[in-house]
């Protein structure tokens, strides 16, 4: 894969006026905690003569497991509606997502994942002006506990997933108390990316700031549903798998020879040696199927030591790896693997279609588009569809990333889908251990799968036999010597076999329709990130 | 924990006497090579008039795709009684595991993964001399095409898995030629450890030899076994948490500083700087708890550069963690936790009969033993019942080794079972970030839980609170500079959490009652193996 290389789009910069006005709002937070501190504070006695609802609000100690209180019932938000009319009084715990008093009133929009729902506290009968002023007070993203009646509402509650009902609340107790000043706002962090920008002040958040604040910038809807789909894809692809008499294996990352030549390795100290770190599972897969596992895939960290900072490049990510004997033609694998991305589309559609509309709300997405089968087209096929646009391109020559992003666009106008495969890649410009196509000797018996016009697995039929592998390792100019414990594994009877290896965070990231790798990694690693 | 350097135990040693007979055997075998090549080439023209049999037999071009031919179905070996009266012809791929021609008569055993069946080529109207003796010369482990008729036989083959029927051979093509001189057998590497020495020939394999082989070493049908059952602890675990509504994670292995400490830790070379491998993905749980992501798991690679050479440690490990968010107790993460086991026992116990049966054909492997619900022990319990057995040890001294494997011993008779958890370890023995029990100041919230009285998970409630953090870091002389960032994840608000991490090769290496851990790692790496 010839790979331009990109900038890294970091997002938007958050304007000056933004950032003042960011200034401004953690100042008041500040004011803000300061003054819940005071407040439970006053509280502390819980017996004020003035406060008629001392004991029903303050700052939690800590919950260090001292006993098992089991007179709180807690109902989770999503849930409530189901409470209305039923519960007199429900336990509910969350997060402020935000809190304004105002005179008699404070309203508190309190948030459980990506659930919301509207909170009410008003002067009377039960709660005090004290305990108003001390839930208006509470710090952002505090976690707290409070005991309220679920009411039905007459008319819908926009700004909350919860529409239709409110809680009236009775109690409110701080179990953990965030910083007055957050270094992003998680309502900025989920600010849809193409809202009207009406009054100016739609502030957005750069993405070396989610990233250096992940904890915070997780907990926005679009992060939520981002990593929950993530899970989906791994539990799909292992599912799928197994359902084919796939055996999972775990495969050392730490290693002794770099296992794609030594380029873009990274060295680890063993001791008093030097190792490597696996670049792919690749040269494992294939012992397992040499050791009569027959399919094999696993699921695993893989490390890349290229200075490439893209758009979709990391120097730690996720390999979804797997590799399998067939009897006679390499396209029984490539079936399958063609078959095991439907599936996995098939499913994210249809068990996760919450997720995707949540990353919609944030960032526009058009849905996913495959066909089934899959499209397969051949490479000199792909080649021919590029001249007839007008690129000139060798009949030899990998696919440069604006060919293959063209191609991808001629391919969904021509198909209709933004998956295909391309079979049959040009032998020159494969590894060593790819298998020739014996019918012409240009060719391999290797191919590439395609998101959405970005290339997400590379595989091929491998050579098996230990002698046509020295042969064309000595083309290639490679000093046999040091891959002979590879080529040695051959040499006990291997079945013909092949394989592939995807990205799951480009998987991921493609599905989604994301413009960065970044955003589907929860930490991701680059030339230039190591934290958190 | 305090652990004990032991020696590693590289299993039996081959005796002088096996050595020459494995030198003989070898030349035998090179011989038999020969042979086979020399009977392939005779045949190379198929049209021999003294061989009626021409073009029934030889050596197969390499499969390469070059068609798809479908003329040949195969029938697997497992599935082969159902095609007895059946079937006419069949077509079988495996591996040569014995082959044997006497006068006009080849024996041959055909091996497919964990099954074995008899194969008989007879001089006949359909067999020649020359094809009987090209198939009593084809290498073991080679990889053939057979096809025969599946015939009744009417006393059991004791020798093979189908013990009812023989294949009588029509056809037989080598696909994969192995090398004649094997460095172990496969037949040795799968000798009972407790076989009758009759005759002084039952040879072993020693570790050594078995892990520098590997790809040989792994068909045995024990080994066959121990990793498809690894791959079910795997899969029981993540489809018991997923149904419990945790999320799968993915965390960094590269990190910018030592999570547990600086102590053995790998160091990697990234870019112009230096990283760290990570020895746990417990910051990055956390993070995730912090994150909202209220219960996760994560399965992946684990460092620890620690020079211990003993039967259950490796410096690259496959960890089996989870993180979860708890309201009042972290007794609920206790028993989530320790339900997980019994769920994964009773699935290993159900699902995978056939695998634990095939390990105790090789490895005496006693029934795992556990109770519903797992037992519980308070730490100050364990320490009575070793003081009762006469053992000197104090309130806050951790367990040694043989204090764990005695106190595994000691509730095993008490109380049946090979699994529990023993609560409430001392705090001066735990890591800072422990929480510390309430209730009494000398002990901690935390547990460790056992495998035929060996440690295979370490977990605790851990401290949400930032400033009693600081404390506590503060308390073990720590830096407090250098875990800022750590510190700063619980600053925004974070739920009480607890949580552990489990050795997935420990679970199966005690499960299975093995006596290394080298047997439940499909590529072990320990301070002086790196490869393959």
């Amino acid at each position: 894969m010839v790979e331009d290389k990109e900038n890294v789009a970091n997002g938007e910069q958050v304007s000056k006026k933004g950032a003042k006005k960011q200034a401004k709002a953690a100042k008041k937070a500040e004011q803000k905690a300061e003054n819940a501190s005071a407040a439970a504070a006053n509280n502390a006695g819980g017996d004020s003569a003035e406060d008629h609802a001392a004991g029903r609000y303050g700052l939690s100690e800590m919950i260090q497991s001292k006993d098992k209180r089991s007179e709180r019932n807690f109902v989770p938000v999503h849930e409530l509606s189901g409470q209305v009319g039923k519960a007199d009084l429900v336990w509910v715990r969350g997060r402020v997502h935000t809190s304004r008093a105002k005179g008699k009133q404070c309203f508190l929009i309190l948030r459980q994942q990506s659930s919301t729902v509207q909170c009410i506290l008003a002067v009377g009968d039960v709660i005090s002006k004290q305990m108003v002023k001390f839930a208006g007070n509470i710090p952002k993203e505090s976690i707290i506990d409070i005991q309220a009646k679920p009411v039905a509402v007459s008319s819908k509650i926009e700004s909350c997933t919860e529409q239709s009902l409110e809680l009236c609340v009775e109690q409110i107790f701080v179990i953990s108390q965030a910083k007055a000043q957050l270094p992003l706002q998680i309502e900025d962090a989920s600010r849809p990316e193409n809202a009207d920008d009406v009054d100016g002040l739609n502030i957005r958040v750069n993405q070396d700031t989610r990233l250096d604040n992940r904890v915070l910038d997780l907990r926005t809807p679009a992060n939520q549903a981002i990593f929950r789909l993530e899970a989906g894809v791994c539990r799909l692809f292992r599912d799928i798998l197994t359902d084919q008499g796939f055996t999972e294996i775990h495969t050392p990352k730490i290693i002794s020879a770099a296992s794609e030549g030594g380029a873009n390795v990274f060295t680890v100290s063993y001791f008093k040696d030097s190792a490597y770190l696996a670049q792919s599972p690749q040269l494992y897969k294939q012992m397992a199927i040499a050791a009569d596992f027959d399919k094999v895939y696993t699921v695993g960290a893989v490390f890349r030591a290229e200075d490439s900072n893209t758009h979709r490049h990391l120097t730690e990510f996720v390999g979804l790896d797997l590799e399998m004997a067939f009897k006679y033609h390499y396209h029984e694998v490539l079936h399958t693997i063609g078959n095991t991305f439907t599936a996995i589309f098939k499913g994210l559609r249809d068990k996760y279609a919450r997720e995707i509309e949540s990353v919609g709300q944030q960032y526009k997405v058009d849905a996913f588009k495959f066909l089934e089968p899959p499209l397969i087209l051949q490479f000199a096929e792909g080649v021919a569809m590029l001249r007839e646009a007008g690129v000139e391109t060798g009949d030899e020559e990998d696919l440069s990333t604006p060919n293959e992003k063209l191609l991808g666009r001629l391919v969904k106008a021509k198909y209709d889908t933004d998956f295909y495969i391309l079979d049959k890649f040009p032998l020159a410009i494969r590894p060593f251990y790819t298998m020739p196509d014996p019918n012409n000797p240009v060719y391999s018996n290797s191919y590439d799968m395609f998101m959405r016009g970005e290339e997400i697995l590379s595989g091929a039929q491998r050579i098996h036999d230990p002698e046509y592998l020295m042969e064309r390792a000595k083309h290639h100019g490679i000093d046999t010597s040091k891959i002979a414990a590879y080529i040695e594994s051959f040499r006990y009877g291997c079945p013909p076999h092949a394989g592939g290896g995807i990205g799951m965070e480009r998987v991921v990231m493609l599905y989604l329709g994301l413009d960065n790798i970044r955003k589907t990694s929860m930490f991701p690693r680059d030339p230039k990130r190591l934290t958190p």
